[in-house]
C-alpha cells in the first residue's frame, strides 16, 4: 500500500505550483491502497475519515484562493462547501463533525474528481498571477493539507485498531533489526538565559509561532533520547496506572473512567506486549519511544521517574541549535524506532514521535491572530490544549521545524505522542 | 437500482431447498446498488450496515445448520462468529453492537464470498438429507433472513436520511397518478365475544405466535383504512404536537427531549412538506398512509382524534378473515400508497405500514419459549415493546400472516410504521 | 420515631371529614421524627423530599378542591402553586422534578404552617357543603395523601441508604421470633374460566381499576407465599445474576451496566448478608419474603425456578376472594415478615411486599379516564410500566384492595417489591 | 444573618493560636443564619454544603495535626475520616463528591460539637509546644479554612439562586449611594523588563507561589478598574454572545452547549436586569464590577474590545507595589462595589472580584510540591485550570497577596469572577 516517498517530498525552498503538485498527490498516494469503505468511516468524533480529509482540504483550497479571487472559478458542487468545511464559523453552516462518517456520498471516486477539478483551476490561476498574497494562501493551504496528511494516517490507524480484524495500512518497509542496542538515557546541560523563541526569517510558519521574542530561561537539563518501551513496562510493573499520588487530579480521573492501564493500541497476551501499529498486530519494540499516550500519562511517568517535562520553550531553545531530520513520514517506516545510537547532546528532536510539554498553548507576547478567516487557524484552540514538539513518524519531512506547535488536549492518545525526560538544572 | 422483484419470491408452500435459494438471491440483489462504502456504515446504534445484515443472517445459517449437524463443514473464517453474531448470549462472545459500522473490513466482496461459501455448503447439506429438525432450522434461518431483508431498507433509508444530498436507493417504479381519490375514514364493527388467536396450522411461524388461545373481546369499531398524512397534518396544524395533554407522558418527554413537530424523515419548506423516502427527496402524498411514527405519536393522534389504537387481539380478530395481500416489498413500490377505495370492511391490513397497537409484547397463556440458542430469538424482547401488525412496503410477501407479531420500543420512528384508528362499541 | 398506629386509620366507610383529618394527621405523623435537613433532600430523581410529599399532598387539596370553588380562599403562598404541582400539565408550569432537594426554604415548620392554612380552609369548607362532586375531590385527595405516605417512606430509606451511617427511621417494634419457622412453597390450582376483574361498587377507586369486566382465564397455580430472602439466596448461589439466559434483554442489561449482584439494600460481610431497612442495617430475615426487588430481577427468578409471574388477572381473580388484610403499614413494622403458617390457599396477598406481575399496565377495555386535572392521574403513565398488587408493610391498610394497581417502571427497586410464583395449569 | 465583621480578623502578625482561634470562629459566624437543610444540600457537584465545609476544615486539623502527633487524641467519631476527606488519595477511601449533600446526618449541630471537640483538642496541643512544623500545619490549616470560608458563601449563593424564592443570605448593610459616579476606563503603563514574580519573606504562603524566581515581560498596559456591568452590557447589546468570531472554540461550545446569554445569576425583566445575590434579587448596579463571568466570557469580551487579559506576572508585577488593601469579606458588604474614584494606576488589584488572568495555572520554574498529604494541596492541579488573582468580596482580608494564585476551571461561573483589561505596549 502506498507509503509516501522520500522524492515526492518538496523542500521549503521550491516553487510554490511545484509544492502544490507535489503535496496534492502525495495525499492522493496516502490514500491510494483505502477501500471505498476505508475512505468513508469515521472511528470516533475526534477522527475524521480519510475522504474526508481529501475533501476537506480540497475545499480550503476552492474557499480560500479560488473563491476569493472574484475569478469566474465555477464550483464544483456548490453543496460541498457545507459538507466539507471544518470548523470556519465565518465560512458558514456545516455539517456536524461527529457525523462525517454517515457520508457514503459522494463516493471516493466523485471526491477524487473534485480534487481532479480543484486542480485543474489552481494551476490554471496560478499560471496566470504573480499576486503574493496569492501565493501565499497557497502556501498556507500546503501546509494545512500536510497537516491532514498526517491526520489521515492518525485515524486510519485509529480505526483499523477498532476492527478485530486488525488490517495493516501498509506492509514493514525494512525487516527489523534481530538486535537493537539499547542506550542508557542521559542527559544533556544547557544553560538557559536570555533566550529567543518564536518563528524567524522568511520561509512559511503558522502565526501561533510568531513574534519571535526573548525569554529568561534558569538552567535545565534535556534528556539525549524519548522515553521507550521498555521504561514505559517499568512504569507499568511498578503499578504506574494504580498509584493515584502519581497522577494529576484530572489524570487519574480519565485513568479511572476510561480504564487505562498501558498505551493505546497496546494489549498483553500471555506475558508479551504487542500493539496496534499501520503494519498491523506487532510485538512491542522495547527500545523504540513510546507513543500514543496522553499528557496525563506523560506527566505520570515523568512523576514515577523523578523527572518532570520540558517547557517548550526549553525544548526549542535546544532544538534550534539542531538540523531538523528525523524518521518522518517520508522515511516509509511509519513507526517510531529506536534512537540510532546516543552520541553527544540530544537525539530524536525532531520525527518518531511528538514530545509532550508542560507548555499550554498560549499566545507568545505581542501574538495577533491573522485576520480573515485564516485567522481562525490557531488562536481559538488557545484553551485547554497542551503543546507537543518536533513531529512524529507520520508527519511530512517539509512540514516541521523547530518553532512548530503541535497541540492537543491531555487526555488525546490517538497521535503518535511520546515524551523526553527534563529536570531542574 | 435493485428493488424486489414479485417471481422471486417463494410462497410459504415451496420446497425448503427452493425457499432458501429464492430468499438467499433476494438479499443479494436488494444490496445490489449499494456500493461498499453505503454497504458499511452503521447510521445509528438501532440499526445496522447492510454488509453487516448481509453477514449475519449467513452466520445463523453457518451457525445453527452447518455447524450444528457436527459435518465435516469447514467455516469461512472462524473469526466471524464474533464479528456477526447478533445477540445471541448462549453463542459466545460478540462484537459491540454500535461498532457495527467499524467493519470495513471485511469488505463487501469478502462478505459475498462468505455468502457464496455457505450457501453451497447449504445445498450440499440439503441435498443428502431429509432431517425434518434440520429443515425447520432452514425454514427458520429464512424467516429470520426476511426479517433481515425489511431492516436493510430501512437502515439503508435511514442512513441516506441523514446524508445532506438526499442519495435515492431506487428510482420511482410507477409514476404518481396526478389525482388520487381522497376516501374518509369509515369504521367497521365487530362483534368480538370469544375469538380465537394465535398461529394455527403446520405453515411456519415464530414462537411467540403460539400457541393458539381463546380470548373474550367487547364488540368493537376498527376503521376501514389507515390513517393519512392529509389527517397528520391537521393533527399538526391543530397544535397535535404542542399540546401536552394529548400525549402520554412519556411521549410528551420524547417530544420535547428529541424536538419532535412531524413524523421522522419530514420537512417543511415554504409550506409544503416533503420527506426522505428510498426514492430520496419526495413531496408528500396527502392521502397514502403516514408512516414513520411512533408509538407515542400515534397514540396522541387517537386521542386527539377521540379514538383509541385496537389491540392486537382485535386487529387479528378482523385479520384473520381476510387474504394476506396487500403492497409488500414484492410491489417495487417500496413506499405506502393511497389506499385503493374503501370499500365493504377493513382495508391496508396487510402490507404499506405496519400498524402500531396499544399491546405491549408478553406471552401469550401457555407461552413457552423455542429451547436452545433459537429460543432467544423473541421470548427475551418481553418488555418495553409495543406490538405492530401487519407489515409494510418493504416487508417481504411470503413472510408476513395474520398472527404475525411485530414489535419496538415505543419512540421507535424508523421502520414504515403507522396507524389504524379504533373505537369501543 | 412515629411509625402509624392503626387507631388512626379510618375505614373506608368513615365520614369523609373524619377521614380527611385522620389521613392528614397521619402523614404530620409520619414526618415527626424528621429534621428539617431529613426532609428536604432529594436522594434520587425518582424519589421526592418528604418536605415536598408534605407540601405537595397539601397542594393537590389547595388546586383541586379549594381554588376550584370559587370561594374566597386566600392561598397561603402565591408562590407554592410552581414549587409544589408534580406533574399535572394543565395546571401550569412547575419546578422541575430533580430540582426538588434544592429547596431548602421553605422550611419544615413553614410547610407545617401552609398545612395548618389549608388543613382549616378545607374544615370550614366541609362544615358548610353537602356537595358530592367536592366531597368525592376530597375522597380522591385522602387516597392521593395515603399514596404519598408511602412513598415518604420508601424516599427516605433511599435516603438513609445512601448515608454511610445508615441511619434508623424508626426504632424496631417488635423483638423478632428467635425462630421462624420455615415453610415450603406450595401451589393452589385456579380454574379461571371467565372472571370478572376491575372494581365494583361504590367504594373509592382509582380510574385505572375500571369498568369492571371479563376476562377468559386459562387454568393456573399460584404460590402459597411469596418468595423469601433464603430463596433469593439460593438464586444468588446458583449465579443467578451472571447467567445472561436467565434474563429479558433489557434486565441483563441494567445488570451489567448498574452492576446488579443482590437485591438493592443489601450487602454481604464475613459471609453474612444484611440490608439497610427503616430500622437500619439489619441482618437479613431469611424467612421475610424478598424485597427491592426489580421486574427484571423477579421474572429472571421466575425463568431459573422454572415458573413464572403471575398475570394482573390471575392475581386479582385469587385475591378477591380473600379479606384485605395483611401487614401494612399501620401494624408498625415496617418491614416485610415471614409468612404466618401457610395453610390451605395464598396466603400475604395483601400486604408486605408489592407483587410484581407480568402484565404492562395498560387500560382496562371501555377504560375512559377521568375529565378535568385529575385524568392526569393515571391514564398518562400507560407505557413502560409494569403492574404490582397487594400492597406492602408501608402502605396505609385504608389505602388498599383487591382491584387496585401499582405500576413502576421495570427497573425500578427502592419500592418494597417483591414477587409470587405462579404456573400453567 | 452572620456577615464577617472586620474586628474578628486576624492579621498574618498574630500567634497562631489567636489566629487559629479567630479564624475557627470566623466559620462558625458565616454559618450562624443557615438552617439544617441549607447547610446540608449540595446544588450542584462543584458546590459543596455549608455542614461539609465546616466538617471538612476540621477534619483537615484532626487529619494533619491532630492524629500526625501520635498524641493520645481520640477522633471524635472514625467514621468522618471517610466522609469529610475531600481528595487526598494519601488518606484513604471517601465520600463520593456529588453525593455530599445527602448527608442529612451528622445533623449541623452534631458537625458543630465536632468543631468544638477539635478546638479543644488543639488548644490543648498547642498550649503544651513549640514544635515549628506542628505551628506550620496549623497555619496552612487555617488558610485552608479560608479557602472554605469563601466557597461557602460562593456555594451558599448557588444554591440560593436555584431556589425560585430568591432567600437572602444576609441584609444589605449600607445604603446605596443614590448616584454613583461613573469613571471611563484608563490604562497604565507598565515598562517590564526582568521582574522578580512568587512569594517572597516568612510569611504563610502556598507551595504553588514559590520559588519567586525571574521573569522576562515585555512593555504592557492595564486598566485602572475592573470591566464594569455597564460595559457588560454594551457587549451584550452588541450581539457578545452571537457571534462566534469573539469566541475560543470551547467557549462557543459552552455557549451554544448551555445557552449563555448574559452572566450567571441574572435575568432580565421587562428591560431591565437583575441578579441573584448574597442580598437576594437586587437590580443590577451599573458601575460594580461585573462577577460570575467564565473566562470563556472574560476572553470573549477582550477580543470585543479589541483588549486582551493580562498574564499572571503581569498582573502580580503591578501589585506586588500597591498595599493589599480592597472590599474583602471582612467589609461586610458582600458584594463587588464601583472603584471609589480612579486616580493614578491600577485600582481595585484586591478585592471586589477575582480576576481572570490569561495564564494557565502550571508549575514555576524549580517548583516542588509540598511532601506528604499536603502535597496534594495544589501540584495535581496543574492541568485544565486558568489562574485568577486578588481576592474578591468574600475573600477573607488576612488570607490575600499579591503572589497568591487562585485557579478554577475556563467555564467556572459561581466564584465574584470578573476581570481586568490589558494590552500590549
Amino acid at each position: 500500500m502506498g507509503a509516501p516517498r522520500p522524492s515526492d517530498m518538496p523542500g521549503p525552498g521550491q516553487d510554490v505550483v511545484q509544492r502544490l503538485r507535489a503535496v496534492r498527490q502525495q495525499t492522493r498516494e496516502l490514500a491510494a491502497g483505502l477501500s471505498d469503505a476505508d475512505a468513508t468511516v469515521q472511528s470516533m468524533p475526534d477522527a475524521s475519515p480519510a475522504k474526508w480529509h481529501l475533501a476537506h482540504t480540497t475545499w480550503f483550497f476552492e474557499e480560500m484562493v479560488l473563491a476569493a479571487q472574484g475569478s469566474p472559478y465555477r464550483p464544483f458542487d456548490p453543496r460541498y462547501g457545507y459538507l466539507f468545511n471544518s470548523y470556519y464559523e465565518s465560512l458558514g453552516a456545516r455539517h456536524a463533525r461527529p457525523e462525517r462518517g454517515l457520508l457514503t456520498r459522494p463516493t471516493l471516486a466523485e471526491v477524487n474528481s473534485y480534487r481532479d477539478h480543484v486542480d485543474a483551476a489552481l494551476q490554471e490561476l496560478l499560471a496566470h498571477t504573480d499576486d503574493a498574497k496569492l501565493r501565499g494562501l497557497v502556501e498556507l493551504g500546503c501546509h494545512h493539507e500536510q497537516q491532514h496528511q498526517e491526520l489521515l494516517l492518525t485515524d486510519i490507524l485509529n480505526l483499523f485498531a477498532k476492527n478485530p480484524l486488525h488490517p495493516a495500512y501498509a506492509g514493514l518497509r525494512r525487516t527489523l533489526p534481530s538486535v537493537v542496542p539499547h542506550y542508557p538515557s542521559t542527559f544533556t546541560r544547557f544553560e538557559g538565559g536570555v533566550v529567543e523563541i518564536g518563528h524567524r526569517g522568511l520561509q512559511f510558519a503558522f502565526d501561533c509561532e510568531t513574534p519571535r521574542h526573548q525569554e529568561l530561561l534558569p538552567a535545565y537539563w534535556l534528556a539525549n533520547r524519548c522515553v521507550t518501551n521498555r521504561e514505559w513496562l517499568d512504569f507499568m510493573a511498578d503499578g504506574g496506572y494504580s498509584k493515584p499520588l502519581l497522577w494529576l487530579s484530572d489524570g487519574w480521573g480519565e485513568v479511572q473512567r476510561q480504564g487505562w492501564t498501558m498505551p493505546l493500541y497496546w494489549w498483553e497476551d500471555s506475558g508479551a506486549h504487542f500493539s496496534m501499529t499501520l503494519h498491523g498486530a506487532q510485538p512491542l519494540e522495547l527500545d523504540a519511544p513510546v507513543t500514543h499516550v496522553s499528557y496525563f500519562e506523560a506527566d505520570a511517568f515523568c512523576t514515577w521517574a523523578g523527572k518532570r517535562l520540558p517547557t517548550e520553550s526549553e525544548w526549542e531553545a535546544a532544538a534550534q541549535r539542531e538540523p531538523c531530520q528525523g524518521n518522518f513520514a517520508d522515511s516509509g517506516m511509519l513507526r517510531a524506532v529506536a534512537a540510532a545510537g546516543v552520541g553527544s547532546g540530544p537525539q530524536q528532536l525532531f520525527g518518531d514521535v511528538w514530545e509532550w510539554t508542560r507548555s499550554a498553548f498560549s499566545a507568545y507576547p505581542g501574538f495577533r491572530a491573522s485576520t480573515g478567516a485564516v485567522g481562525e487557524y490557531n488562536g481559538k484552540f488557545m484553551s485547554g490544549q497542551m503543546v507537543l514538539r518536533g513531529g512524529s513518524c507520520v508527519t511530512p519531512a517539509g512540514h516541521i521545524r523547530a518553532s512548530y506547535r503541535n497541540f492537543f488536549r491531555p487526555d488525546a492518545r490517538w497521535q503518535f505522542s511520546g515524551l523526553r525526560l527534563a529536570e531542574d538544572a
